[in-house]
């Protein structure tokens, strides 16, 4: 008889992780809260798409599906930057070819990863089925089938939780927090956000630049919007809660909502016919950035993705570190040829310190989305790094370490870019004009450093 | 008729809550899942006696039952310090007359709140009634009777949340937490504790100095004894739940529990005839603290004590944090009429920094108990302090601050403590050697940095 895995959640992470587990050799059975989503459109309030980069498509390409994905794909070479007055003006991902992110539907990507891991004929889904409960000592864990109201439990060896931010599994741990000393906390932003829509344009095309992903910032918040195959945009508003300045406590009629866009976004404003009806219809969400430890429990449990780490967006990583972690699974089960209990230990020494380092990173770059982007220091800096990727294939700048380079771990990409922005910004500052840039000598000073080579993996 | 409060949990903070806003006229409604106190022995495994200081006792005189206390504590001048090797020596709290801490038992002086609570006539509790949910928009919250199982519910303008570190109530924050941005950390110390025994004298009377709490600080671990009035010590061993140097994991057999104390701790051994037995009986425990924010919800449901604030037990203020909380209430509901939404934001707005700092001290503290107070020049600092306390009445010590100096708020001791702990062990460490100590010097740098005035209130 195969071995048996329970993975608790079929969204992104854990339909890639069913489909490989299945690669392996496992039979897969998988339980998820939500309806089957092959059959309907997907739930409304979850981001609807999302920016795969290199550690996703890797993670893909380790399951054999990254060609399957690809056509779905919009490839995104840069920030579109919408300055309230002055031109436009893309800023690229990279001064190298060929590192850019890419624009995905997450109903799309999940309902392929479903499909493919039924392919393998080793995992089964049951849908409608919440995890609500689970005896971590024994490895058993106790399922309610939404529809039906029926209670049942099952039992495996290894039962893997990626049942996202807010985890039935993750708070199985924290109930009995005292007993696993187990160490959690969620953060939430005074920033909110809300979907919108620009439509395809009336004869079919993209309104505004198809590739590029398109930011207004207006220090404190912002607009951005991410290309659909169907030549729509979604697009979201990242705005605070409540308080002082501009929220959405303060949008409450038709009017503000207009006046609102025409003030600070008067050339989205002319692409979204609808936007009273979306501001209205489409709920407005928390963004909030969850930690936690131990991720695994008695050798048999591991939360992953989204359950272990959940991050706010504005770098665009949640899902390719969610995809990285099935990878990094995967490399260590080849390693210690599937002994669970090792592996579990040894993800866990190995993950947590990246799973932190990106909550983190997430957090530094909603600054630099909202408010670094309207700011000339930092647009001479980015424009500096750029010149530098071009003629300097040894500098990597904290995005692209982040972004572009899957073999560098979460964390050391973090404190090597992020020493890396203290020097540049610095530099930029007291050079102020692009004419007064020497690229020799930042050159130099990145050198003294030893940033002219990649952080070493460990 | 009389406006009804309701009160979640009948603890320390609880009992003294109640009792105040009995006093101030109200009808109190407490719901406690454990059973009445009064009627049976605390529960094993919360600790057994606490350290009474000014801010807890001036809250109690606030309710007028500070002298109903008084005779149920014993005063603690001072660490008793018991080194592996050498002499003990008595570190005095303070070099001022009349500043010193008080061993209480938990549960007598919680059966007293309880009894001159209800004594007023105005409060009302059901124990055995665990609070299992909450209505937080229209302040109802659903109980459920332990012993009959039976379910109900009950509503009231004002509903407080004082039911401990693990709260219900805060629970159902949680539960919601993306609806209302409800920020949440529990964290874990790798230390756990089990109480153990020092019996009585056997003619009666106590076998180690009464008026001190003990300290045998083994660089790691430590054990401390506090006085009961029956001449007993409860005698707490904090060390590693688990890891590479000693902890309770590797105390296995009876021989490895005599074994350990005979090498650490062998003058306590002599007066803890029933050390196995008391091993083997009393839980091991984790230590936690916990921040959350915010604190009010609606202008109607607040957490107070440690449901808002748990905090590991090292600054012994854990109680008298929770009591000041009372007091702080109380003060607000003077300030503003009993004008209970804005009296509930203001408390937020006062008092969550100090709920913050006082986990914080309480961490620091760890530390020193653990491993400073086997430290020269950490000992040299402390005397350095003390002669400072006795020669210049306008110093105070973070000690001091923190403890003695119930008008200062907890940030702001914690702040001027940390600054002038930073100057004085740097001063300590250069002199080396108490002859080499000139303190006219010293009070020449703490005042030039400001220090000889305690920080203002504000």
């Amino acid at each position: 008889m195969q071995e048996k895995i329970i993975v608790i959640g079929a969204g992104l992470c854990g339909s890639l992780l069913a489909l490989r587990m299945a690669q392996r050799g496992y039979a897969v059975v998988v339980y998820e809260r939500r309806s089957d989503m092959r059959q309907k459109s997907v739930a409304a309030g979850r981001s609807i798409n999302l920016a795969l980069s290199d550690r996703g498509l890797r993670s893909l390409a380790m399951a054999g599906v990254d060609q399957d994905i690809l056509p779905l794909v919009i490839p995104m070479h840069g920030r579109m930057l919408h300055p309230l007055e002055g031109d436009n003006s893309l800023v690229p991902y990279s001064g190298r070819q060929g590192e850019y992110i890419n624009s995905v539907s997450r109903g799309g990507l999940n309902r392929v990863l479903l499909e493919k891991a039924e392919e393998t004929g080793q995992v089964t889904y049951y849908f409608d089925t919440a995890c609500i409960h689970a005896d971590l000592e024994v490895g058993t864990v106790y399922l309610k089938n939404q529809k039906t109201g029926e209670e049942f439990h099952d039992s495996a060896e290894v039962i893997l939780g990626t049942d996202g931010a807010y985890s039935s599994l993750r708070n199985v741990f924290l109930k009995d927090s005292a007993r696993y000393r187990f160490d959690f906390s969620i953060q939430y932003l005074q920033t909110g956000y809300k979907e919108l829509e620009i439509p395809p344009a009336p004869g079919g095309g993209f309104r505004i630049e198809k590739n590029a992903l398109h930011i207004w910032p207006r220090k404190g918040f912002m607009l951005i919007a991410l290309p659909n195959l169907d030549g729509s945009f979604t697009v979201t508003l990242f705005l605070a809660m409540a308080g002082d300045g501009e929220s959405f406590a303060r949008l409450n009629t038709d009017d503000d909502i207009v006046t609102f866009f025409e003030k600070y976004f008067p050339t989205a404003l002319l692409h979204m016919p609808d936007i009273v009806a979306d501001f209205r219809q489409n709920p407005t969400s928390s963004l909030g950035t969850v930690k936690c430890f131990p991720w695994q429990m008695n050798g048999r449990f591991l939360l992953m993705g989204d359950a272990a780490h959940a991050v706010v967006p504005f770098y665009g990583q949640g899902m390719n570190a969610s995809f990285e972690d099935v990878r990094v699974l995967n490399d260590l089960l080849d390693q210690y040829g599937d002994d669970w209990p090792q592996v579990l230990q040894a993800y866990q020494d190995l993950r947590k310190k990246d799973g932190d380092a990106i909550g983190d990173l997430a957090m530094d770059n909603e600054l630099e989305m909202k408010s670094a982007t309207a700011d000339p220091v930092f647009l001479l800096k980015r424009k500096i790094e750029l010149a530098l990727e071009q003629s300097y294939p040894e500098y990597y700048s904290k995005y692209s370490l982040v972004t572009f380079n899957d073999d560098i771990p979460y964390h050391q990409a973090m404190k090597q870019g992020r020493d890396q922005d203290v020097l540049l910004m610095e530099y930029a500052r007291k050079a102020e004009h692009w004419e007064n840039v020497e690229l020799e000598y930042v050159v130099k000073l990145l050198n003294d450093k030893g940033f002219l080579k990649r952080a070493i993996t460990s």
